[in-house]
C-alpha cells in the first residue's frame, strides 16, 4: 500500500489531486477500483478514461488537463506504469534452496534456488540470486549470470553462456544443433554443430522458443534482446541490443539483425543477410534480402473476403501479363 | 466386438444390410477389412467407396442408395464415425495411482493419477478422474477440473484455472508471462504479468502450444475451444465457445475471437482487435483489423512456379503505379 | 591432429601444397588460424578467400587454381567439409550407463545410455548404442533402433517406431494426438487417434518440433528425412526419403510429400494433397493444391517499405477490377 504522493516520489514525478490517496495495486481503466492506479498509453483506450473508477491514472501532462480525477504525470505513461507495476509486484526472490532431487554435476557455490528434478552438468556456473525451476536441464560448461530466472522445463545445452538478469520461459531450448546438412551421394551428411549460444544481460526468451547453437562460431544475443514465444533462431544468427521479436518468427542461419529493431510476429527472415539498426518488420512479412535503411517494412497480401480474394488471386498470377498489356495500350494510345 | 445392429442402436440410427455382421474396429475405406466399419465424409474419397472391403460404411441416406454393401445411415457420417471410433477406443481411465516420485505441495484428496517426476504446487486442486502424465509441472493455486488429461511435460503456471474434461497435449505451456514491455530510456522495462489463464470445459490444447497469462486480467478460453499444436496465444486474448484453431497460428495480445470460428493453420492475428462469431480464416492469412461480419477471409498470394512468381512479384511492387496508369489511359480514351 | 595429406587420404581426395601441414580443427574462412582447415561453398563468401589465414581450404579444382595456399580438392567442398568436421568432432558415444533415477517399465537388454529422470514404458525396445537424455518420456510398445540420440525432454508416445541413427532434438514430441474433430450438435466430438508415427533410419527431428500420430493408419517419415525446429507435421502425413524441411513449417493432415523435396521455413502445406518428388518450396509459401511437376514454387508478396506497401495493398484488393478495366480499354482501343 502506497499513497499517490509516495508513488510520485518513487518515480520522481509530480501528481495532480489527492496525494494521500492509498493505492494497493495496478489495474486497467475498465476494471480499476478506487484504490487502484491505472494508465492510458494506447490512444484507442481513451474512451475508457472518462468512466474509469481508478483512484488515479498515469497520464501525460496534456491528457491530465482534461481529466478531473487524480493523476500521476509522466512523459511516458506506459513505462511509468511498468515501474509502478513492478513496485507492487516485485520479482520472486531466490529461496536459496536446492531441492534434494536435483542432480548436480557441479558443486553449487552461490546462493541460488534449484527446483525438483532439475539436472545440472559438470563445470557449470550459476550466479547468485538465480532461480532454476523444476525439470530444467543444463549441460556441461554452461555459465549463467546473477539473478536469472530459468523456468520449468528449459533446456540449456553444453557450453552456452548466459548473462545477468536473463529470463528463460518454460520449455525454451537454448543451444540445440543448428540445421546444418550437406548433400552427399548417398544422402544428407550432418555438419557437427560445435558453437554455442551466447546471451547478454537482461534478455528474455519466450516459452518454447528455440535458439540453435552456432555451427563453428556462436549464435549471439546482445544485451536487452527480448524474444517472445515459439520463435526459432537459426545457427550463427546475431541480434543487436534492445531488439524485440514477437511470437512465431523464424530467423534462418548466419543472419545478422541490428540494434533497436522491432520484428513482428510470424515474420520470416532468410539466412546470410544483414538487417541494419532501427528496422521495424511488420507481422508475417518475409525478409529475403539485406536491409540497409532504417524504417518499417511489410510484405503481406491484405485480408479479403475469400470470394473476392479468389478473383484477385487469379489476377495476381497474371500480374506481369496485365502490366505488359497496360504498357502496350499506353504505347498504342500515344502513337 | 459389436454387431452392425448394435452399433446402429447405440447411435439411434438405422442400418442397411446384414445387422448380424460383427465389427471390431474402425478403418479407412482403403484399408478396411470385412469386420471393420469405415465412413465417407470427404467427397474426394468417394472413389474409394466402390472398392472398399469394409464390412460396413457410415453413409448419408443419399450415398447409401448407390452402395451395395452394408451401411449405417447418418445425416453426419463424420460425427457418427467419431462416436463409433470412441466406442471402440474409449479414453484411458485414471489408475488412481500417485507415482511415488511425484512431488506434491498439496494433499491429493480426489481419485486421480499422477505420473513419475511430476511436480504439483501448493493449494492446487485437481478433480476426480483426472490423469497427470510424467514430467508435468503445475504451479501453486491452480485449479483443474474432473476427468482432465494432462500429458507428459505440460507446464501449468500458478493461478491458472482449467475446467472439466480438458486435454493438454505434451509440452503445452499454460500461463507463461505475456510479452509486455515498455521502452524506457536505458532499455526495455518488463511489465509484471499477474493475470492467469482460464480454460473452460471440454477444451483441448495441442502439443507445444503456448498460452500466455494475462497482464492484469486473464486470458480466457471458453468451453469447447480446440487448439492444435505449436499455437501461440498472447496475453488477455479471449476465445469464444466451439472455436477451433489449426497449428502454428499466432494470436497477439488483447484480441477477442468470437464463438464458432474456424481459424486455419499458420494464421496471424494482430493484437487489440475483435473478431465476431462465425468467422473462418483461411490458412496463413494475416488479420490486421477487426472483423464484424461472419464469413470466410483470406489473404495469401497464390502459389506459382518461382520463375513466374519472380516476374509477378516485381509487378506487385509497382501495382499502385500500374493502377494509376490504367486510370490515366481510361481518361485519355474517354476524352 | 591430422596432416593435410592424411585428411586427403581419408576422403580419397587429392591436395595441393604442404601435405605435412598439421590441422587440428575446422573453422570459417574469416576466423581460421594456420592449423585449421576451412572451405568455400557459398559463392557470396568468395571475398574472404584471399584474406583467410586458414592452413588449408577445401575447394573445387577450379577455385583452387586461383588460390595460392594449401587446398584440398573436392567436387563438393561442402560435403567434404562435413565429413572432415565429423572426423574432428565425432558424435558422442553411449556410456552404456542407466541413471539410477530412470523409471524403466521394460528390462534394458542392450548397451544403451539413459539419463536422469527419464521414463520408459512397457514393452519398449531400444537398440544398442542409443543415448536417451534427461527428462525423456517414452511410452509403451515403442521401438527405437541402434545408435539413436534422443535428447533431453523429448516425448515419444506409445506405439511409435523409430529407425537406426535417428536424432530427436530437445523438446520434440513424437506421436501426440492428431487434430481430429467432428462437429456434433452440442460441440466438437474427438476422433480417437489410434495410429502411430513411423520414422525411418538416419532421420533428424528438430527441437520442439511436433509430429502427430495417425488417426487410424500411421504418420510416416521415410529414411533420411531431416526436419528443423518448431515444425508441425499433422496426422497421416507421409514424407519421402531425403526430404528436408526448414523451421516453423506446418504440414496439415493426410498430405503426402515426395522424395528429395526441399521445403523452406515457415511454409504451410494444406491437408489431403500430394507433392511429387523433387519439389522445392520457397520460404513462407502456402501450398493449397497438389504439385505434379518437380521444380521450385513460391507465393509470398515481396517486401516493401510500409508506406509503399500500403498503396500497393489497396490496389491488390482491386486487382480483378483493374484487370477487367484493362481488358475493356484494350477492346475499346481495338474497335
Amino acid at each position: 500500500m502506497k499513497t499517490l504522493a509516495e508513488l510520485a516520489a518513487s518515480q520522481q514525478l509530480i501528481f495532480k489531486g489527492d496525494g494521500d490517496l492509498s493505492i494497493h495495486s495496478v489495474a486497467t481503466l475498465q476494471s480499476a477500483q478506487p484504490n487502484q492506479i491505472s494508465f492510458l498509453a494506447n490512444p484507442s483506450y481513451t474512451k475508457y478514461l472518462s468512466e474509469t473508477k481508478a483512484g488515479a491514472v498515469i497520464l501525460t501532462e496534456e491528457m491530465a488537463t482534461n481529466f478531473s480525477g487524480n493523476a500521476l504525470i509522466s512523459d511516458n505513461p506506459y513505462v511509468t506504469f511498468a515501474y509502478i507495476a513492478q513496485l507492487f509486484n516485485p520479482p520472486t526472490k531466490s529461496t536459496n534452496q536446492i531441492h534434494p532431487t536435483a542432480v548436480l554435476g557441479t558443486a553449487i557455490t552461490q546462493q541460488i534456488e534449484v527446483g525438483p528434478y532439475s539436472v545440472i552438468g559438470q563445470e557449470t556456473q550459476i550466479g547468485s540470486g538465480s532461480i532454476i525451476g523444476a525439470h530444467v536441464s543444463i549441460g556441461d560448461g554452461v555459465s549463467i549470470g546473477k539473478e536469472c530466472v530459468i523456468k520449468t522445463g528449459v533446456k540449456i545445452e553444453s557450453g552456452c553462456q548466459i548473462g545477468d538478469r536473463v529470463i528463460l520461459h518454460p520449455g525454451a531450448v537454448i543451444g540445440a544443433d543448428g540445421f546444418g546438412l550437406a548433400r552427399g551421394q548417398k544422402g544428407w551428411v550432418k555438419i557437427p554443430q560445435t558453437g554455442a549460444v551466447v546471451i547478454g544481460n537482461d534478455c528474455e526468451v519466450g516459452a518454447n522458443t528455440t535458439i540453435d547453437c552456432g555451427a563453428i562460431e556462436n549464435t549471439v544475443l546482445e544485451d536487452d534482446v527480448r524474444l517472445d514465444n515459439q520463435i526459432q533462431i537459426g545457427h550463427n544468427v546475431t541480434i543487436g541490443k534492445h531488439t524485440v521479436i514477437a511470437g512465431c518468427t523464424a530467423v534462418a542461419g548466419s543472419t545478422s539483425i541490428g540494434k533497436n529493431c522491432m520484428i513482428g510476429g510470424g515474420v520470416g527472415i532468410v539466412g546470410h543477410i544483414d538487417i541494419c539498426d532501427g528496422v521495424t518488420i511488420q507481422a508475417m512479412a518475409l525478409v529475403t534480402h539485406s536491409i540497409k535503411t532504417a524504417g518499417s517494412y511489410s510484405s503481406v497480401s491484405p485480408l479479403q473476403p475469400t470470394n473476392q480474394w479468389r478473383k484477385n488471386a487469379v489476377r495476381a498470377r497474371q500480374l506481369d501479363q496485365i502490366a505488359r498489356k497496360v504498357n502496350q495500350l499506353e504505347k498504342k494510345l500515344n502513337d
